[in-house]
């Protein structure tokens, strides 16, 4: 007996362009605009694929699940491993103004804030978004930011900054509460600094 | 030409236990329960009136609007106009131990964290409960904390730390990233105060 010849399920053949180095960037362009405009529940990997132009199974071969993909959505959002050497290697006593500049930056970038926007609004409402981003807060960006601390708790100080610009991140730019909608980001960063400073620097 | 005689419209008739001193309590009640159960696009005048065995007419008549009902709902969750003069009129360099004590305390009391927890899903969500929570922080909360404050730009050092009391909300309740979602709240409180008492006193 023979193998049967591959079955053909009705998918488009894939072009060179069409699985070639460009198709990774451009799922996490479609996933950014999907989970952005739609929300994580209902976005899809059928969606995200027909908008990068791509078959869904090149999709899952590059990231797996739904929830790969949210995660590296918002990896690419604000790409930790490009940033956090500099925040993190830099002269310590700046570390708090370094983190809370960068921070703000990547907020009033429109273009990384409209993702990031419905990212949090996801994982606020859904359990499935807020496993998504406690995994990937905890796993990627705190215990990161945790190992280059000399402090006590280091974890646990790494995450008091961060709900501190998180905070912030929800009163400017969800509820938009004034005075702090309106504020020059120069302002906050100059107040938020020195919170940031002390948590992840003194004991 | 006489008056004609009040149409009945099919309500029930009003009995001085429903529209007594206890109906408005009722009804707050059954507003925190249904914002809380059904968040606040679902939760309706009809349905809070059901479930506090009032007529929806009453519940307008105490409170307005569903809007109004919600920002009732709120204020209840924590009674702002009982506990600020308490925080804010007591030894100054304490402010911030105060503060972040009784915030932290009406979070970890699973009373008021429901409801609460369910306005902050909805704020996020929803523009219009974003804005009656935008309304009610900024004209009902902040201002009068603001207004206590010896500080330059006293709205912006409350909302500071406001935001990053909210902060720590959704990190610890909502997205329960550890280390801080299992973390003894007097740690936290510890943490927190000495960054509240900058925001709210030192210039």
């Amino acid at each position: 007996m023979t193998d049967p010849a591959p079955r053909r399920r009705g998918r488009p053949s894939r072009t060179e362009e069409e699985s070639g180095p460009g198709a990774r960037t451009r799922i996490l362009e479609a996933a950014r605009a999907q989970f952005a405009e739609r929300g994580y529940d209902k976005a899809s990997v059928r969606g995200i694929a027909k908008a990068a132009g791509v078959d869904p199974a090149l999709v899952h071969h590059y990231f797996g699940t739904k929830d790969e993909v949210f995660a590296a959505a918002i990896e690419v959002s604000f790409e930790p491993a490009a940033v956090l050497p500099a925040i993190l290697g830099g002269p310590r006593e700046a570390i708090g103004e370094r983190l809370a500049r960068f921070f703000i930056g990547v907020w009033e970038n429109p273009a990384s804030r409209a993702p990031l926007l419905a990212i949090v609004r996801s994982a606020l409402t859904h359990e499935a978004a807020a496993k998504v981003l406690r995994t990937f807060v905890l796993r990627r960006l705190l215990e990161r930011i945790a190992a280059e601390l000399d402090v006590p708790d280091p974890g646990f100080r790494a995450e008091l900054a961060a709900s501190h610009m998180i905070g912030i991140v929800i009163m400017r730019y969800v509820i938009q509460v004034e005075p702090l909608a309106s504020a020059d980001p120069e302002r906050i960063v100059e107040q938020v600094a020195p919170t940031l400073q002390r948590y992840l620097t003194e004991g």
